[in-house]
């Protein structure tokens, strides 16, 4: 943990210029807005160690797979997340030299992630080297209004002395990606042009043939006073940019507006590029900064209204939460049911893809509670769009029935390649279909399942038929070969968490056509005729769930993670000598292999997912094996652990959880904040407190709430939408207040005390001890 | 199997031309000197599919490891077998013409390799496009007694015009890897020099500086008259060539020789390497072609009396068995203990390396029986200058002491790169250690103890001590996430081959102890202090020997391959759709992994080398359950299975197990043979004969033979060293033969009864019925 951030409760804030971390908040400081976003790179030139990093959601290329040793099954590519025109670039010469902060002496450096209003500013005082002195503020923003729009107000005021001050706006096309498996180039240009004011660039990618175009536009004004002189345009291979000379005397205000917008064949026929490119600029431009600017900050007034949480007592917890949800809101708005949340969302281009199970087993809840059901059901209705092709991939693995879902997908194909991941961590199906049963419940919208679930869990449960296999030597159904939510195990027999998850998938499918033969009669037989289901196929499904094999320690009474886990030493965390963690950068990866550590939560993955099945007793006794033995080297780990820490009454354990999932970006907990922010575990850290802290819970349509406060938070209080009421509920350490926003009632249950929460009023629920 | 070559008994023959096949016969047809090699490529130009291959022993290229997701403690490079200067070329034109066989039409070809003399020849009849016809032949050889030099003979007759033939014999260093991994080129040109008769070129790698001179010659004959007028020189980068033009009549014979010499800094200083060159070829060129074909004749003849096998009574069974062991002696002579025997000798590139436990488990036994023992004993002392590099390999990978031997090597360094095989196969450690017992045991040389072996064992002993661990749960040793032989399994637990060989390498280190204390006292002493041995330490071996955890099934009465392998569902090989197989082309990965189905013995293998520990009824019950899930994809299968199944009696079995191993690359069984052929499973190939047929085992200093005849042979002899006498064993159906060619007499046990055979006589084991 490198803690170099100011803390505080609405802004991410850095107070001096430091090298070493500057590619660290390159990640932090990203803005975005769901369509776009990028890094918090430097507007003006920068030659010292720097990740670029511009991004369009949805717009990828499919990089040449990249092995040592090919094995059968893999994916002919990878689909990586694209680097694209750089449309944030300023350059200022003063006197014919280049302003680098690496080659400046640099004071009074601010850089301000303003989370509360949506802006990013950065200021600082730079003293070149041969001592002339400017001072430097920026302004920018990724529009939520305007989803093509970027905006930036860059002002510079020469200190201590006059002369001529170049500023050089451009668009730059000609980058690349650090993730490229050989170093090859991604774009080719297609057509460019070059004003003295504003410029366009139309790029392609080289594979599958996005078009994205960037146009933009500026102004240079000099003490408020418009430049009487025209820049100069220029253009070169993928570039376009314009030069301007600004005579200045000390103390003298230069300030220029760059507006862009980028525009993409996703959305927009080839011949439409330019135009509405130049439309969404004109529009922007007429419009201007100050106007961008409100309307930025009433967006982001409109989305903390649904989705703030607010900790008194407790600044550092407060900041990390608010960041987490920040983060979140730019990644995905749910508008575009083509897109999905990638591992980076628009901070780094590392692990590719854009879709994991993470979607399913950690956003799918943040959404569900925080925005419309129409957000997280687009996020099921992507899965439902890419059945086929999941079809298509357990063809591929030799099955001949039934849907395996991607490990990493763009577009519905498989693009990861290591085997022990690709095809043998398949619990992933499971997460899929255990967010329809999430939804479902979270929502009450059973139509869902005759209109898109019931043939996502058929074709899942099919898979599982054909994946597990009766064992002889068991008596039982086993499942061989596989990689569970640890991925510290490969190809491991019997991972209870797949295992359960698998014969769970079955059960609600079962459920789910009980459902629809007695409910919707007639889309149940338009579906056992789209599916062709047999019966001895449901037959089958029975037999196995009735018949499937769990490893179990009697004697401990615990679940095991895999057979023969009881074989290793075990050795718990805390008896490692500090210098070999994390072991991911230590060990040799058979010893962590062959060790007892836990990457991430696995059995306890399941006693989450199906928690009310298990008694406390069992999540305790399982939660002491096994947590003892977690390195947390996942993002997606320690919000599991916070949230069963919670319901077990082990404060301290859940708050130190809570903070390593919360502050992981803001405090570099594993090291890796430079290749971007841990996006997907993000919705990890707003369940550690709705779910964790909140205890929240939905059964039989009614909402549960067993709300625990870490101890020393004065209050804290979270925004919920359940059921088209939205839920303001506040915790403190003696009373829970819940106040409906809206005019529907919501029934609510508060340490097994049931309230109904009428439209526009609120309940307490007092005499109870929460820091118990 | 594609059987196209035709069956003879001392030739590989090739009677038509078929371009589909053309990459298969180079690798079949290759030939070498245990110095250097190539593949069967054609001296004039061809541009129909062809992988070019000519290869220095030693000189390799460490190539920048390629893998998807890195894992920690992967090597920083692969060594590439290094495709090295083409010294073959002799283009030819026809009035201005190419010749080139993929552009005419080509009648009455015949390719030949003739094993009995050590020659490569090659005729055919060409019609260019303009009707113009040609009668060429050519023959090669690579000196088995000038090792550095290769030659040529190359013999044009026009047969239907006059005109102009342009002979341009040449040397071409700007050569590529096929096996580059990032296709880079691997070679720099250092200096080169064209004359009209002559020409070098030295060239060095562009990693570890290896340097490579070629020099060549040539004479060109009309009708047997020098030809007149001089050719004229060329040069170009990495490239020496002349070019001669030559007027000819219809029906004359212009034959050009050509003679190469290839040196390398491995054995010259940089400034020797040209004149070292000239010198060889000086000498090979005054020399000529006639005496070099006579010498490689006498030195062929003398290869065959020390290791031939003779099969009487199946013609193809005896083409392939001398193919084998042809291979074998062009691949490795034992002369330079810094060489061993890459998987794929002179006849390809791929797979990388030079060494791998091929060279212990398959290799040494054929070099220890036909050749002198200090040949297989360079193999070991190979490994013994390696130690320090596997006790840094061990270190690298987490172990406070011993040594683990890398899996692929060229240099002691490891340079294999998938985290199953590099990491986890680690039971060839064991077959190291095994080499050394078996070397001893047939040699009768215990010095080679105290002198190299102790060291290497202790150090292997001290790798399994803490690679083992106790479980509380078994109260047994285990040893967790290994690979075994059988590579379609990975990471498992508790592979028995693996617990055992590893527990046999401490029972025969303790006993290795226990002999140099008993009777070499002083150098025992010696080693304790070397090795800084502790009582704890041999204490803690005899504990885990006595501790050691081996999985089985006691209803079946067999050894289980690792754990959990009776969850698998037992399917039999003989019941696979024949469109599954091979299975390593035909599924995914996990498919394979998750199936019974085994690529080579495992379980078996130890059956094999600790055959005296098991008695027939446990050897019978395990190959009855092996055997039939066996698939054999691994080239060093089938030789054990053989071995095993005459053993049992099950002689169908056995013959067709040899002669799949046997043929597997005449017949390109696995439908690689274009890559090269299979060069260490050859010693397998032996091994089925000599080890499986005729029962060839050492025990207490006596050769034992139990022979064996598959039935329809009319008999089969072989050639055995046996502490220094050479015995000739012959089996008929009815009788057993032995007579010793040298004066050394020799003590042999032949089906229970002990014999001594006088030097120079013999004795015949009668009465007893062979095929039985």
């Amino acid at each position: 943990m490198k803690q170099y951030l100011t803390i505080d409760e609405w802004s991410i804030i850095e107070e001096s210029f430091n090298p070493q971390t500057q590619e660290i908040s390159e990640s932090v400081f990203s803005i975005g807005n769901g369509y776009m976003g990028g890094r918090a790179n430097f507007e003006e030139q920068y030659s010292g160690h720097s990740l670029q990093g511009s991004y369009m959601a949805g717009v990828y290329y499919p990089d040449k797979t990249r092995v040592g040793w090919w094995k059968n099954g893999y994916p002919e590519y990878f689909a990586k997340v694209l680097n694209s025109t750089n449309w944030i670039g300023i350059n200022v010469e003063i006197d014919g030299v280049p302003l680098d902060l690496a080659t400046c002496s640099v004071t009074a450096f601010r850089r301000v992630l303003d989370m509360k209003e949506g802006t990013l500013s950065r200021s600082f005082t730079a003293v070149l080297e041969d001592g002339k002195e400017v001072r430097v503020e920026s302004l920018r923003i990724v529009s939520m209004v305007r989803q093509e729009i970027g905006a930036i107000r860059y002002s510079i005021v020469p200190v201590n002395f006059s002369g001529t001050i170049t500023l050089t706006p451009y668009l730059d096309g000609d980058i690349k990606n650090k993730d490229s498996n050989y170093d090859e180039k991604f774009w080719n240009e297609v057509e460019k042009n070059a004003e003295p004011d504003s410029g366009y660039l139309t790029l392609k990618t080289k594979k599958l043939d996005f078009h994205v175009t960037t146009a933009m536009a500026f102004d240079i004004l000099v003490n408020g006073e418009k430049l009487a002189i025209p820049a100069e345009a220029i253009q070169r291979e993928k570039y376009v940019g314009a030069t301007a000379d600004v005579t200045v005397q000390a103390g003298d205000q230069v300030v220029i507006y760059k507006y862009a917008a980028n525009v993409t064949s996703r959305n927009y026929g080839l011949g439409q590029l330019v135009e509405a490119a130049h439309s969404a600029l004109h529009s922007a431009r007429e419009a201007g900064f100050a106007l961008l600017l409100s309307e930025q900050a009433e967006a982001w007034k409109a989305k903390w209204k649904e989705s703030d949480i607010s900790i008194e007592g407790d600044v550092s917890a407060q900041q990390a939460i608010r960041f987490n949800i920040f983060q979140l809101n730019q990644t995905y708005t749910g508008e575009d049911d083509r897109l999905n949340i990638g591992p980076k969302g628009f901070t780094g281009e590392k692990y590719g893809g854009s879709t994991y199970w993470d979607t399913e087993a950690y956003c799918v809840p943040f959404y569900l509670s925080t925005a419309d059901a129409s957000i997280a059901r687009n996020l099921l209705i992507y899965r439902y769009k890419h059945l086929d092709k999941a079809k298509e991939n357990a063809r591929k693995l030799g099955f001949t029935k039934g849907a395996l879902y991607p490990m990493v997908t763009m577009n519905g194909e498989e693009c990861h390649n290591e085997w022990e991941i690709t095809f043998e961590e398949i619990h992933r199906n499971g997460a899929i279909a255990y967010a329809i049963y999430n939804y479902v419940n979270y929502t009450g919208d059973k139509a869902y399942l005759g209109q898109y679930g019931l043939e996502v869990l058929v074709e899942i449960s099919r898979f599982w038929e054909e994946r597990v296999h009766y064992s002889a030597d068991k008596d039982k159904y086993v499942m061989l070969g596989v990689t569970g939510p640890n991925e510290y195990e490969n190809n491991v027999n019997n991972n209870w968490y797949t295992n359960r998850i698998a014969s769970w998938t079955m059960e609600y499918t079962l459920e789910a056509l009980a459902y629809l033969q007695e409910n919707e009669t007639s889309r149940y037989h338009e579906l056992l005729d789209k599916l062709a289901l047999q019966v001895n196929e449901t037959e089958k499904w029975t037999e196995i769930i009735a018949g499937m094999y769990y490893p179990e320690d009697a004697e401990r009474g615990i679940f095991l993670q895999q057979d023969g886990f009881l074989d290793k030493e075990l050795i718990q965390v805390k008896d490692l000598p500090p210098e070999h963690l994390p072991l991911n950068q230590k060990w040799s990866w058979d010893r962590i292999l062959r060790s007892c550590f836990i990457k991430q939560a696995d059995v306890l993955q399941g006693l989450y997912f199906l928690g009310d099945r298990y008694d406390l007793e069992t999540k305790q006794r399982n939660f002491d094996f096994y947590e003892p033995i977690t390195v947390h080297e996942s993002s997606l780990s320690p919000c599991i652990h916070a949230i069963l820490a919670c319901e077990l009454g082990y404060k301290e354990k859940a708050y130190e959880m809570y903070l390593r999932t919360s502050r992981l970006d803001l405090d570099n907990y594993n090291n890796d904040t430079e290749d971007g922010c841990h996006t997907t575990s993000m919705a990890g850290t707003w369940m550690s407190i709705v779910h964790g802290f909140g205890g929240l819970r939905v059964q039989q349509d009614r909402l549960i709430l067993n709300p625990s406060n870490p101890g020393h938070w004065t209050s804290y209080a979270f925004k919920i939408m359940f059921r088209g009421a939205r839920l303001n509920i506040s915790v403190t350490d003696k009373q829970v207040t819940v106040a409906n926003e809206t005019g529907i009632p919501a029934q609510i249950t508060i340490y097994d005390k049931e309230y109904t929460v009428d439209g526009k009023s609120s309940i307490t629920a007092e005499g109870i001890t929460v820091t118990a």
